[in-house]
């Protein structure tokens, strides 16, 4: 259901509504009478009849409409009374402001923000907050809500949104744009998200069809389904969603663990899923809205090849450096080009990229007018870098602005590098992006470039699987039965038999018909079964095997732990040892660990995090991105490791883990043997639901 | 010898003196005019008897003085002409703003810059330039340059210096520096550095006492003799150096390279000198010019644990990330300063570290006053985070920066994250480093924390060997002639025997008296012997080991190569496979690498770069950082290797290579076993001059 009542509300009842216009229930009704809300505010006061000039009515029933949205701005128990009656009146949804509930960490306020949220369930009524320093949306002037920066940097719609669980992470990017002169169509902060969350709610917002970039703060991710339909409705509309998700420290995630009841998710898993549903995340506050210019332009961006022109050879070897840093390839320009280049600049211009036009700007101001249509012609240039680092006086900066405009007009992104205000003025008001200096302008075109790429790619990967699983305290199984469970979820195991007696592995031996075999004790107790004495390798002969479980045997009657039986398996040695693992992970649901293998595991870790189900391209990608990764197509004379096939097992069991229904609560194959025609798994532990 | 006549020179002769205060020679006397040179100036000028109301000399000779410094904006051959004047008058030095030079890249150009030397060299006269922007000093006024900033952005003399190759990368930081009200005392664009270089100047600016931080710009190195002599003054005066050096990547190395001809070193070796002088690199003009306010407080830091305090508690979570991100450890209050903090806080606010004093600041501006001298007490915070994300009408933010200035004047570093600019106010009045948001205010305290402990730590390490040696074609050793060198070197190698048969090759085998050998191709022309069939592993017997010979002698001949004779050793294997490597820079000299060893070092590289001779303490530092650092103490029961005879090895071929009478040119000892007890290199290749 739409939750666009709180953005364009008919009426607003205003409870606890403040005659001193910098009270927190005064606020809302000054800033909606400022701000030009054209719908009905029934300001609700038992003790004035009038507040800023407002008739009141005493009690939230005696609003003469039942209002769309109920504000409330009075403490602890008369909030929840308000509520209550908001919920009997068919108010569709109040905006809670008042604190003292869930965020005190204290019982009483838990207890108090479950009344709440009772009254809501009852009737079907959404809440936002409470601990909400509330909603504002500028289309409508509907501001529900108290930020005091409304009166510092004054409001203008447009066509950015911001969504913030923390009322501070609404204000600062709200601010930072509008000093920018950006338009911010919605200012929202949350709060307790008891109800309904910030994600939830940019759903709603966008699919505003004026907005152009969503800007969420999150320290609680809650119900991924939402971020999941946001990602969906971000890449259908073409609006962009970037993320700043609070808490990626471990002293953070304590933080936000106090601030917000935040769950602790694995880092990775959280990268993985951003990525999966197209939403870019940020690090920072300044990440958060330095590209924010980029994403307001009308461009269609088909790569990411740079050409840079710049006055100045150190600005053009800045960005060359910057480029690298930003991910953005220089484009090897045509010989035509060059050619073209050559004919426009004077002899001792560099005509290669980045292109050096020299101190002749200063007496040919025509010169970027004339260089960045050659560029733009040339196939090879995806993007463009203008750095200017001097100019002023002498210059015709009116020019280079209105050359640069028009070319950024034709369709190819164009950042620019100008550190002067005065020079930067005129580019900034042709709607062009301006930074002050080129690693910051191409570190935001780079965000820019990957961001666009990444939400066409989501469209064709996997929709998330976000259901939560009945949590069932997992139990592991022992080697035999994890091998078998692999096997059902699609992953090669290596032959093998379980026996229960050291004569019985004589046997085993000889059925198996190997050179030489493995002998382990079997228990669902042990992990690192090696430190613990229950792994032979090498056994050659029955004997040899049967006096390896006689070993074992004692070993484990050392460690007191109980034996299902002696695994007999083949040596099998691979190209390599790889890993393949799986856990539900308490917020994002079945993850895949993919990496190198073998004992050292834990102590280098070199692995890499997939949702499931994945694809079979994820998995290359992913495995390229591994340390392993060169070694795999054989180097120095070794054989090529059957990449595709540890791939494919990877899909099968992602497949097999996405099924919620799956009884498989996770598992840890290691090593993964690397063939040259094939994979397979010699040890693994599986846990079950 | 101080090159400070450059910056208060007694008297400037301008040789090409313009009326028009616009033009290259007009400029610098208006500059000077209107910043306060005290000096005599003799504008030269054939044509003109005056020249913005000073009367002019018609020639060079005709100057009433002999100046202490000519500035020469003439062309092409009347530059040289000049210069060759001013040696012959015996003046002190000469700064060449005319281009058309070596910066050209043509031949002419290159000639004529040589004939500029050649006056310079005949009389010891000093030549900065050509092609440079110029010098300009503000406490004397002296601006013998033309760049057209210090019209936009008025000069103010103050406590940080820049000098830079680039005049665009002097401007740059001038105008940001000078927009944020700090003073700059230099702002040199130094050009083709023909003669003195940047950091030739840089060591006559470091020694003036008003000055407190250096920033250079350098896209060529050039004789890194004069970058120790900066870092050696920078940490005797303490004055921190922060450098950025244009060119890192392969495209910005290559557009250097025609911009300044700069000589392409390997990055990591340019690190690790920039660490042994104490010199901060930074990667970008943001990072250049974003810590420059720490740099200029009085603070004596003594460690880098951080305590936060906001009104927010989003931005106490972001800042826990951030801090995390900046090396900064976030403080582990006391229970005494906990105890403290609860006394001063509202019963909502958090009283651990990172500390939310929540909304209550709106209706009590004491707080920051009360509870950051609570933070400072505590022996274990070293430095703090002040963020206000929002304030404004209502808060009293003036009270605010009081405390905060009276806090950071007690001696502790403090830098604010406050994004609106009427609430950063009046912080900045008072001096105070504020920043518009946490991750940017972090990461400038980590770099001024690290950099100050940079430089004390750079005053225990050995001074570079910076002198060019000799440079010969290198030629490589044979197998068993490496061993040797590295054995003179002082690294341990494997017993092994040269000899010239394959049936002397199973008597090597019996006088070895060990159960396995590995018998090799012994060649000074082959790499990746195993490829080549020239290694034979594990023999075991006299006869094995022989029939080795014979099978590595047709390996040989199919390949067409000359064996020395073959090489039997002892099997050794070691817990863990190193390297030790040495080659000379051809910038910085002597550099060893260390790292894994292994056949898969090109294709999975896990190595360190340090400047010989290196202490024993760099060395374990710089093992600490490999990727395989986690397992050399031994993980899953395995034994610890012998780290510090690693270690001991690498300073003592250190020792050797830094002497610069060393035959040898480099060396490559790959694998080098790690043993519990010691190491042994078993293969190598030795390079001499």
């Amino acid at each position: 259901m739409s939750l666009d009542f709180f953005h364009r509300p008919a009426s607003v009842a205003v409870v606890g509504a403040s005659d001193d216009p910098e009270k927190i229930g005064g606020r809302p009704l000054r800033y909606m009478r400022e701000f030009g809300y054209g719908g009905l505010v029934v300001p609700v006061n038992p003790k004035r009849e009038q507040v800023q000039g407002m008739a009141t009515v005493a009690r939230l029933e005696d609003s003469p409409v039942v209002p769309d949205v109920a504000l409330i701005g009075v403490p602890g128990e008369a909030a929840v009374r308000a509520v209550a009656t908001a919920a009997d009146m068919g108010v569709k949804g109040c905006v809670v402001m008042s604190s003292g509930f869930g965020e005190t960490g204290r019982t009483e306020g838990a207890a108090l923000q479950a009344e709440l949220l009772g009254h809501a369930r009852r009737t079907g009524m959404r809440i936002v907050g409470p601990n909400s320093q509330g909603l504002a949306s500028f289309h409508s002037g509907a501001v529900l809500g108290f930020s005091t920066l409304f009166t510092e940097e004054p409001p203008a719609d447009g066509p950015v949104g911001i969504i913030s669980q923390s009322g501070a992470l609404a204000s600062v990017p709200y601010g930072i744009l509008r000093r920018r002169g950006i338009g911010v169509r919605y200012a929202h902060g949350t709060g307790n998200d008891a109800d309904v969350s910030a994600s939830e709610l940019a759903v709603t917002a966008i699919d505003d069809p004026e907005l152009k970039l969503l800007m969420l703060y999150l320290e609680n991710v809650g119900d991924p389904e939402w971020l999941v339909q946001l990602g969906e409705r971000s890449r259908a509309n073409g609006v962009p969603v970037v993320a700043l998700v609070g808490g990626r420290s471990q002293r953070g995630s304590r933080a936000a663990a106090s601030h917000t009841g935040a769950l602790a998710t694995e880092r990775r898993v959280l990268d993985a899923f951003f990525e999966r549903v197209g939403i870019w995340q940020v690090q920072s506050v300044r990440e958060l809205v330095s590209a924010s210019e980029l994403y307001l332009q009308d461009w269609a961006p088909t790569g990411s090849s740079l050409a840079v022109v710049s006055n100045s050879g150190a600005v053009c070897v800045l960005a060359a450096d910057a480029a690298e840093d930003a991910g953005l390839p220089l484009a090897s320009l045509a010989p035509s080009t060059v050619s073209r280049l050559v004919e426009e600049l004077p002899a001792f211009a560099a005509t290669t990229n980045p292109v050096d036009v020299t101190a002749a700007l200063l007496t040919d101001s025509s010169i970027f007018g004339r260089v960045l249509p050659v560029l733009g012609a040339d196939p090879s240039v995806d993007a463009c870098l203008l750095g200017i680092p001097v100019a002023g006086r002498g210059y015709d900066v009116d020019q280079f602005a209105r050359d640069a405009a028009t070319f950024a007009a034709s369709g190819t992104p164009l950042v620019c590098a100008i550190p002067q205000p005065n020079v930067a003025a005129p580019f900034v008001a042709l709607g062009l992006p301006v930074f002050e200096e080129e690693a910051s302008a191409l570190a935001a075109l780079g965000q820019y470039l990957a961001h666009l790429r990444r939400m066409s790619r989501a469209d064709t990967l996997p929709r998330p699987v976000t259901g939560a699983r009945p949590s069932v305290t997992p139990g592991a199984l022992n080697e035999s039965e994890s091998l078998a469970g692999l096997a059902e979820l699609g992953i090669p195991v290596v032959p093998h038999e379980l026996v229960s007696s050291a004569a019985q592995v004589g046997d085993a031996f000889t059925r198996l018909g190997v050179p030489s075999v493995v002998v382990k004790g079997c228990s669902s107790d042990a992990t690192h079964k090696s430190e613990l004495g229950l792994v032979r390798l090498r056994r050659t002969s029955p004997s040899s095997a049967s006096s390896a479980a006689a070993e074992i045997a004692a070993s484990a009657a050392l460690h007191g732990l109980e034996l299902d039986g002696f695994l007999v398996a083949p040596m099998v040695s691979g190209l390599h040892e790889a890993l393949i693992g799986a856990h539900l992970d308490p917020v994002f649901g079945p993850v895949m660990v993919i990496g190198a293998g073998g004992v050292h595991v834990e102590a280098v870790p070199d692995t890499q995090v997939l949702l499931a189900p994945c694809t079979v391209e994820e998995v290359h990608e992913a495995i390229a991105r591994l340390r392993l990764a060169p070694l795999l197509a054989g180097v120095r004379g070794e054989e090529a490791s059957d990449v595709d096939a540890w791939a494919k097992a990877v899909v099968r069991a992602s497949e097999a883990l996405a099924d919620p229904t799956s009884p498989v609560a996770g598992f840890d194959a290691n090593p993964v043997m690397l063939l040259a025609d094939g994979v397979v798994a010699v040890d693994a532990v599986v846990l079950r639901r």
